[in-house]
């Protein structure tokens, strides 16, 4: 019989915020898949390594970004052969995931390989967008707000308009469009209810005013912005 | 010395999916705070009731939910009176809160009644969106997709032209809206890809197509709908 893969979200950084589910998956699973960047240790096996069992095989998705698609789609075809092979061969595998696998997360492509033979069971974890409200101290959405999710890489006339659209945003993938995206927010008059948050619940983790935000930004920053005065009273 | 404020998030409603930290933070409480419907049991105390301990004193917020804002308003007060008191006698208090603290939580309440004077720590939750996602086994969002979350209360004007806008959608609080909602996406011609999820991660869980969803919906549910075609490949 078939293994069942199990997709879980690790949460944003601090391995206190990954769930009790995904530490209890994690512990027992004999084979643990997570992706990583050339060269790189992996962010999530990092936030998982307490819990992995020093007996289980760990299968390594190089999933090197480029702006190209190709390479990281061959490397997708890769790991879910490799995933594939163990769960033919009767074993689970526990894929690990940044926060949570179905929001901006490449767990999804390895999902979509695999689907329509295998089991699979996906696991929330906490996303990097409520992770980052909680350590701005910024309320995301209350009653009937709407809230918004973009993209840094998106053009600045689509960024402009959707933004000044918008109750609350948050801005994920900031990181090389950090100068774009302050530009589109002070054009709209928005600078002083912006937030810029780095590495959320890490360590070296930064939070502040959007107008102090550092020249550079990794991809894991985000920028939060909220319109309510006061909804919360 | 004042007492910390700890607002919690208990997640969605399965205990396993309760962060680490929420866990530890609920087991060591000597006062625990929480919202419930008058009379009823509440779902926050429901999902961490494990963890808590026998000797924890217990503060019931009664935000019984209607249309009006002043009576649940009021409850936020006395709510925030309790808790103050308990801080300003030394005591920590852990207030829990269903899915994530700042996202259409309760917690942002009293959040607004005691940040001035007191020391609050936000411990972000698996939302509502994410684990709804994870159990309809639909990736909400990849590279440059924009993700909208909008209120089931919105009007209908409003709801067609946002969701017609939009690339992915997370409607929460369908509850009493559900007919207006199905009525609505089916004249976009979109209802073959639209999900309905009650309870998600619960005993009772519902999960199926739209067109398939019951008459009538608790205030715990969610429309999913994405207009990507296998972006995951």
């Amino acid at each position: 019989m078939a293994g069942v893969l199990y997709g879980v979200g690790v949460g944003p950084g601090d391995p206190e915020l990954m769930t009790v589910k995904a530490a209890r998956l994690i512990a027992s699973a004999r084979v643990v898949a997570y992706p990583a960047l050339a060269g790189a240790q992996s962010f999530a096996r990092s936030i998982a390594a307490a819990h992995i069992s020093a007996a289980a095989r760990e299968i390594v998705i190089d999933v090197t970004m480029t702006a190209a698609r190709e390479p990281a789609q061959i490397a997708y075809d890769t790991g879910a052969a490799e995933i594939a092979s163990a769960l033919r061969g009767g074993d689970d595998v526990v894929c690990l995931c940044e926060g949570d696998p179905f929001f901006y997360g490449s767990f999804m492509y390895l999902f979509a390989r695999l689907v329509d033979e295998f089991e699979i069971e996906v696991v929330p974890g906490v996303p990097s967008v409520t992770a980052c409200a909680a350590r701005a101290g910024m309320p995301l959405v209350a009653r009937n707000e709407r809230l918004t999710v973009l993209p840094g890489p998106l053009g600045e006339d689509e960024l402009r308009t959707r933004i000044d659209d918008a109750d609350s945003v948050a801005i994920v993938k900031v990181g090389r469009h950090l100068g774009k995206l302050r530009a589109v927010i002070e054009g709209l008059g928005l600078s002083d209810r912006a937030v810029y948050v780095e590495r959320a619940s890490l360590p070296n983790e930064i939070v502040c005013p959007l107008v102090d935000a550092p020249d550079a930004a990794p991809y894991f920053s985000m920028i939060l912005l909220t319109k309510a005065a006061d909804p919360w009273l």
